[in-house]
């Protein structure tokens, strides 16, 4: 899947990163693309937030709500994916919600319910961070329509929030993996951060191997600035 | 949804028809356009028919299966669709999947199963025929990948197959219906036909109305045109 | 299945028909019997209808509602069937409702729902037109009862409503397939009509062969000349 | 429902019994009537008995098994019953087969297994106990079908079994409880019993009181007495 | 499983029984223990009775709810026990409801919904009927508690209720069956009374076996004593 | 739930742990308690490995597997938790399965299935990692009566694996939260440490706010003391 071209990237260096406007129905709609790694990321704003959020002495809601919701399509990987729900992306969901929701003040949305749709093409690893940093795409989007519509009044919406998957290989830190080095990590960890280089998710796993606290500290170093670059391409996708 | 244009379009004409190339880890994988209906089409081949296909007395099948799964992107309509099954899909993809296989000789694939996804990225009228249509690319090409690889030895198409919706809308028949003119249709048929002018399904509905033989005729020959112009379409499609 | 008298039956004629009541707690319960297809079709009528039908400004239903299930006991098979959904009873159940609606004036039965349950005995071919025939008695003495009980005041049935099978069959045209001639058909295609030879369904498929315009015209007026036997049936059946 | 007829009858009388052959596809069907209950019962015969079932040296199956199914059809009751399982249907089904397994010698019947289906198309109380009695029948014969087919050798069924209920009402023991009887009971009790006067179950419940051994034996002796003119009633349905 | 001492016990003897408060947030929570047999009955109190309660003209409950739930954990068998649902649970926590029920005067705690929930820990035979006695012990602390908050004014308790299974081996009676009893037991016997010596379940089931009224009696003297007994633990564990 | 004594308890104390063994069939079995926090942790032992796993030329599995499942039992929560999976649920046990298995060298225990059972009778926050330390000894203890029966030859635990909780409160960085603790912590982060002081899992969430890299340091260190006390008290629980 990984072409002699991503072979040759620097452990510090991101793939390419595409983000470019994508049809579809709802307000936000985009196709967000690192290296072969695709994701569609879309955004649908709706007027039904979960019933248990608060509510003031009127009944009315005082907060809004941001969900997300992460799948990836039978033909996105070589052997077909299976539809359905399983348990790495409910987990996989879980993560992109509270990550959106962390760029977001909710209480300037109160009613609003926006659901963040990941539906994956291509899967060539990282797609949970790319997720994160397409989704927020697709929801700041979203926003400006609702804001547009009159559904919100005042943008709710800190600032930017985007992701990215470091690991180590062969004892080595390395930024943005692949599917290929993915499969050849002995650790792999997703950070996402906003605009302040402040974090929200620090989710590191060694299911294949341990790490130490300098190993921490040198991908923590990895991933913010990956991040930050990142956060560059979607300031700049919003204004085109 | 629907555009002036499309408004202004003749009774017997068809929407502007796409097809391009759509990234995706599957063998087939095409992106079919029909004014503002969006599909993406994937054709994914693995080594594992159902159990219930025909075997010969070494234990070996002696035919292969072709099948379809249809599938609404939540973003694809302006209020977000619900992700999951529900019975109004569940009839469309065996639709899809009986008008493919009825261009496919099974016998010339044994052991070989194709499943081909249907997933709509923007709904404006006409998914089930278009799925139809745009699936055929999508397995022709899984197909030569298949001859390519060594898993299939003679070409099991037997031609093209593709399908195009057709309705009676104050009292006149109408080709390719979009949305709009989808909901104020009396009478709402889908055809499928093959490169002979066969056809392998025919499916006129009246719920809000009923229809006499003369205009299951009219209707009948808007479709036979229609679908002659598709499979030109296809032919072009897997050229380039 | 099949008994020697079928074999020998005329490829125009159907098979023999007979409606009898039927025990049961529901307002309409009958048992239609089309040759060795036997079929309960009962109509259960309730004042919840869906909640999506519109309302008029007082907050009342303007319409009502009429819907099918349709059923395969255990032991209507020489193997036994497994209970519970499949999507080919699903499919089915999607075309008896609508074949039902198309013969109800639904704004006639403001917020009355009816409910008519196909459950098969016994099957050995067409039995989701059987069940379209069927369910249409028991409906119309649900109304009927419904009208008695006060839930309805003007009758909402425009008339009777029937179906039928036909196919092809070593390129003759067949009428009303039993179980054996349904596998020998390489064309099979339902067909429910109106009183007035108006169309609701047409549903014409060749998995296991194509047809031409001339085989559809040939299977549409044996249709039609089956379709109108059976009203007559369905007539005397409301009337004893 | 019950009618004038039911309710003079004597405390201690059964409902008029009767018991019908029933078309269907399976070797044994017929239509049990207690009164209003009406209730098909089906035996299908099967070779896949269940995995846990012991197998001897060479990995043939030393017995068979015998299972039960029960369901109410939607026009059993008044208002409409939805399909699909509930808890109550799961523990009548559990009863039934258990009824059913101890009037069987499992280990003459190996590798073979029975289904008995017992849908209700008509309820009025006692349907439980009705289906114990009917599915004997029809198991009866489906073993009989079994053996003229060469599946089974020698007759497994030990002999007949049946069951009814009995219940307290305003302090006075009753057999056979209809609907309306049935919801005035404060004791509620049901029982299977065989030829040879020997109970398989016993299941006596207050929920809407108690019960004392006085009543208890009062019970029994009336349970007794009806099950010994099920018998007569079995044998009879079998001899015709 | 079952210890050298209980192959010891005598007939019509009890296992040891032991009641103990037990960690948990729900107002009533304790471990029932009858030999090797343990189980954790918890019972929380909540204000939202089932729907199908009846209310009054204002609206207002005129009733409360008991309901219980059984469930073994995967630890309490040698060969874990997976999670989830089955036909054996369901049936198993609609008898302990029932029992539950019986004991309690629902009118006095309108709107009051308890539920009682029974984990086995360990399962060594009985665990129906150990749910039963344990669960009636958490559901009376529950109640206290629910006094003490003011939701429930007077005490809805009729008494004691416990229960205890009886069984028949090789011809002899026997009294509180542990696994490897049961095993052996042609009939299995689950009786449920309360401190008036009046009976609320009575469930006797021979599926390796059948019984004489003869042996129904002495299975019924036997379980009368050992509930007896049960009822004088259940005191004691209220006081404590 | 807290009590007094906890809510003096020092940022940077953890609360009293207490393992003890506890009654079940399983060979591991044991009752973890960190403060109010109670959870049984069993380890059960089956030859039944994923399918998926790896084998050899001969058909023989090269390696085991080691999984895990979380479940709250209904009365660990004031307000009752309903039975069943949610995805809070599923992730927390692939949090544990993880931590698990990088504590096992699974090559040496082929064909060994090992199931950890997380039951929570009590919860005051901290469940998912005390569910780590307590699964890791009953996954020792099983482990140790694996080889004892000679189902696993060399001991394939690498050394004590446990887990700490750790959060960010008024700016300050607070070990081991509580219920309490975790509703007023702007970060909460979880951490799974060997004995060599090598991480499996770290995972910092910021919801209700974000946190800096100083802070990530601060709470790291936090739990790096807190994991080294919880290994000797994993160590002592094996010894006794």
């Amino acid at each position: 899947m990984a072409t002699t071209t991503q072979k040759k990237r620097r452990a510090n260096a991101l793939r390419d990163v595409k983000v470019s406007q994508f049809p579809g129905a709802a307000p936000g709609s985009i196709l967000i693309e690192m290296g072969e790694t695709k994701i569609i990321c879309t955004a649908s704003v709706a007027s039904d937030p979960p019933r248990w959020l608060p509510k003031d002495e009127e009944g009315n809601f005082v907060k809004g709500w941001v969900t997300a919701e992460y799948n990836m399509l039978p033909g996105s990987t070589p052997d077909r994916k299976r539809r359905g729900n399983d348990s790495r992306g409910t987990e996989i969901q879980r993560l992109i919600g509270r990550a959106l929701r962390a760029a977001v003040d909710l209480k300037k949305m109160p009613g609003v319910a926006i659901t963040c749709d990941c539906d994956v093409i291509k899967a060539d690893g990282g797609t949970r961070t790319a997720s994160i940093t397409g989704a927020w795409i697709a929801l700041s989007k979203a926003v400006q329509w609702a804001m547009s519509e009159g559904l919100i009044e005042k943008n709710p919406i800190k600032g930017p929030m985007a992701a990215i998957s470091v690991g180590i290989i062969d004892g080595q830190a390395f930024l943005d993996l692949d599917y290929e080095l993915d499969v050849r990590a002995e650790v792999d960890m997703n950070v996402a951060m906003n605009h302040k280089g402040q974090f929200v998710e620090v989710q590191g796993t060694g299911e294949a191997g341990v790490f130490s606290r300098a190993e921490l500290d040198e991908m923590m170093d990895l991933a913010e600035k990956g991040i930050k670059k990142l956060i560059k391409v979607q300031k700049a996708a919003l204004k085109s």
